[in-house]
């Protein structure tokens, strides 16, 4: 009997914003995985922190976090190979995912590599964009609206094309692209609307108007509602 | 010094994807209101009821749930306005929301009629989107993708060109738009990559291709990857 691998979704940063179910998996797993930089626990471990109990068998799987990384790398494959041999030996893994695991989780290239082998089962988590609208008491959507989640790393005619099919958008990973992003959103006249949301729910939030806003961190994204 | 309005995501159905947070405010609160359908305790009451304690003030709010309901509907006024009464009198009110509270959540039209006269604060919640991909095992998103999120409400038009703007699509609220949503989809050669997600994690839940599909409740959702 091989173990079951669980992608627990640990939400954006509150440690009290995990699930009943994640807490649970947390505890009953004796392996946890966690996607780390090359030095250091990372933020996914140090979400979920006072939720590990001591003795837990623990790997790293350290990611050089480029903005656009693509799944060629060859931490998954490596990460991969662990996990299968704790779960060929019927222990049960469960990689410790920031927001939720498979909306822009590097879970999912875990997930690709270990799929038909091996049990999957995941447990969805709070993703960023709810939890900057909770800070910023900011609505998503009601009735008819469409809501577009939008990396800025998109080029800049493509957000704009975006930007105009949809009444609300999330424009996620700002960082670099923040000029990019102010342009598009001068052009549709909706800068005075666009609100900076940094680190939601983590000790460091912050939350800007855009038209305040001089730089924005990767962990940031604008909410705007047409 | 008067009460604080909470809006409280308790996720899609199953009682264990219920935040901490939300938990320990729902135990807290003295008043919790919930929405409902005209007779009977409704969805929100009954994920959230393993977790309410004996003895709270509980406020109905009855509304019709007509699919494509607005917000001038006397029900929310009569709700803030009950709500409104125990918060003046110092007393926490916590709003149980199915999924997030600010994602077509019906917390929202309170938020609007007692924003600025009483402390808010809103506690996100797993949406329906994320509750259907972890179930279906659906990466909603990888590096550059766009994720539309779509009432299925919308005009036939507009729905297309929306899912021609995203890489990724949830389309909700099926119900009687699944032959002009199985229309779009079929033009644009997706309808063999689309799967129809009902009730997510509740014990109704159903997984269903869509070309096996002959029918979708209200509380589905179809997930597409282009």
């Amino acid at each position: 009997m091989s173990g079951t691998l669980y992608g627990i979704g640990i939400g954006p940063g509150d440690p009290e914003l995990l699930t009943l179910k994640a807490v649970r998996l947390i505890a009953a797993c004796p392996v946890l995985a966690w996607p780390a930089p090359l030095q250091g626990d990372g933020l996914a471990r140090t979400i979920a922190a006072p939720h590990i109990p001591a003795g837990k068998t623990e790997i790293a799987i350290r990611l050089s976090f480029r903005p656009e990384r693509d799944d060629t790398d060859d931490a998954y494959d490596c990460g991969a190979a662990t996990i299968a041999g704790h779960l060929e030996q019927g222990r049960d893994v469960a990689v410790l995912c920031e927001g939720d695991p498979l909306f822009f989780g590097s879970f999912i290239y875990l997930m690709t590599r270990l799929s038909g082998r091996f049990p999957i089962q995941v447990v969805p988590g709070i993703a960023s964009p709810m939890a900057a609208a909770a800070v910023a008491l900011h609505p998503l959507s009601t009735l008819e609206d469409a809501v577009a989640l939008i990396p800025a790393t998109r080029p800049e005619a493509e957000i704009e094309r975006l930007l105009q099919a949809a009444e609300s958008a999330v424009i996620m990973k700002i960082g670099r692209h923040l000029p990019k992003v102010r342009r598009v959103l001068d052009r549709l006249g909706l800068t005075h609307k666009a609100l900076v949301v940094e680190r939601a729910t983590q000790d460091a939030q912050r939350l800007i108007p855009l038209a305040d806003a001089a730089e924005a961190p990767y962990f940031s994204l604008i909410l705007v509602h047409a």
